[in-house]
């Protein structure tokens, strides 16, 4: 399990409205809890899951059902706040650097004769913490990738190939990489910027291609582009250490805080020094951690938006440090799947969930 | 060096004519190796390089300048004869296979609240090699890739969500691997169907969001796709040893047929057995190299054309066998940029390659 990607228990979307709102629900909620007489719930996510878990969490104040609800914090997005991090996230910052560093070698060689310009799309919708990742690679001047393109930052076609083309001058090669929720100015999507199929319906998705149209309109150089989506955080192959230790130290943390009783709280991640990097487990109140987002701060990206400074380098670094390998079976990392044989259900589906 | 992707020395796409057409040309060469006091000359590539590489070898013979000319193979796209398997290959091969069943892994535990079809686009736009080695990921019934998509087997897009629809019916998800050669019964690829951009202008590349498209129109089912691109031939963190291997070979090879004065050849990898697998270096004539291209047998394809056969698995599960970890700093793989300084020119720019 420990060497294995995905989720495990599978994924729950379901969105729990509060008491007020839907009283029925939690009213079920009980009846199932005490059919199977459950006194601890964990629950894995970010944001909205802290939400829900905070929500079940109040079952035993406002509706006398004695639970112990614990938040096991997990988001690729790393935007949880008060942990360090969040666990998936240093895995998928070590995924994309490398990828985007691998990818740069090649673009590197190719530029006197083909391709000059490579754009590399990752994931981070509202926050532009993978795409910061990527900048780990650029170690001296030159390196990949030379262009940032965060969601926190406004699109300027104008300035973006401006800095494509004195990299290209520079350099001889351009590698960029692209938040999927890249905006311009008037906070549209670029992704949403008018690509249709055959039919004319629009396209979802790919931010990448857009950039490389730009490119090939404006600056008539030669580019490829790649879509990482579900393979960056799915890369267990290439895992930080660092993350999986903390993803193991805060599941550990969440069991032992839930038999010492503890409610409605979320185990944490406290960065006790930075060089070298050392942490610990601490505890948050979930009421301080649902509804709030950690976004990047405006300090860790360059003056002119298109990297990260050594400070955002700084957090970031020790998040990626370390290789955890799975095992190998007929060349291929060997994975397991849980048979998730769920209880046998003591009460009748009586309620519809809506 | 051995631990770092791409090429090391760029990359040369000089497309040299025959003697009859350009004569001028090969006098030049001459000119320039007799200049520099050349007698072999290697050449790193695929098809085209072959080509080139026999056509400078005649040098010998037409024009009586004394040459050892040895074409080292390396080409992803594995469509090279003779040879058992192509440098670069096997490494492309891994990483596929396993990315594929990570996002499976991925998709799976979504697919019951969210996304259903997962579709990666790799690379081959001739021959479907690369994407066969997706398939090597399903190993037990279910497993993902369930779908793969040749560029040997004409699209047919009744065919195709017939099969989506069923697999995701049987086992609640289904990942795809396409190859971006893709193409409908017109022999018109996929990528170019009718993608356009805010200005009407035709959007290259990408046959995976026009796949993941036809699975929205069709099945109304939540889709993910990711196109792999440069990161697939660059990913030497996750390298097959077995290839390294072989690389390193036929590299030795070369110099030691150069030094024993053999013109014109090229080393192979020639497999002795399957299980275990066993190979050593044989040598071909580069006149039976040039200008041939080793596609997919149609008896490694199954017979629906969705999936590869045993025969097929038997042929590439060695190719990806063992693991050759790069050096790691600071988190990332440690690769390393040659300076490539050139010898000083000896001529003047006489000769304006046309």
């Amino acid at each position: 399990m420990r060497h294995t990607p995905s989720g495990a228990f599978g994924s729950c979307r379901y969105k729990l409205k509060g008491l007020d709102e839907n009283r029925a629900e939690y009213e079920r909620l009980i009846e199932v809890f005490r059919a199977h007489d459950i006194g601890y719930f964990f629950y894995n996510g970010g944001g909205d899951s802290a939400d829900t878990c905070l929500k079940i969490s109040q079952l035993s104040e406002t509706m006398d059902y004695p639970i112990i609800c614990v938040h096991v914090p997990k988001t690729v997005d790393n935007d949880l706040p008060i942990t360090d991090t969040c666990p998936g996230f240093g895995s998928v910052a070590k995924y994309v650097a490398t990828s985007i560093r691998e990818a740069g070698f090649d673009v590197a060689s190719m530029a006197r004769t083909s391709t000059r310009v490579f754009v590399l799309e990752v994931m981070g919708r509202h926050a532009g913490w993978i795409t910061a990742a990527c900048g780990l690679a650029a170690e001296r001047p030159g390196e990949a990738p030379q262009i940032l393109l965060f969601p926190e930052i406004a699109f300027d076609e104008d300035r973006f190939t401006a800095k494509v083309d004195d990299t290209v001058g520079k350099f001889g090669f351009c590698a960029i990489a692209v938040s999927e929720g890249l905006r311009d100015r008037d906070g549209k999507f670029l992704s949403d910027s008018g690509l249709r199929d055959a039919f004319g319906h629009a396209q979802l998705g790919g931010v990448a291609p857009v950039i490389a149209s730009i490119v090939r309109e404006k600056l008539k150089l030669k580019y490829h582009w790649a879509v990482a989506d579900y393979l960056q955080r799915a890369a267990r192959h290439i895992a930080s250490k660092t993350d999986v230790l903390q993803a193991y130290a805060v599941g550990k943390a969440a069991v032992e805080l839930a038999v010492r009783g503890r409610n409605a709280v979320m185990p944490v991640i406290v960065r006790k020094s930075g060089r070298p990097y050392r942490w610990s487990i601490g505890v948050a109140d979930l009421k301080d951690v649902a509804n709030r987002e950690k976004h990047m701060p405006r300090d860790f990206i360059s003056d002119d938006g298109f990297h990260i400074t050594g400070r955002c380098r700084n957090y970031l670094s020790p998040l990626i440090q370390g290789e955890d390998y799975p095992p190998y079976s007929n060349g291929l990392p060997h994975y397991v799947r849980l048979r998730n044989v769920a209880v046998k259900k003591k009460l009748a589906t009586a309620f519809a969930l809506k």
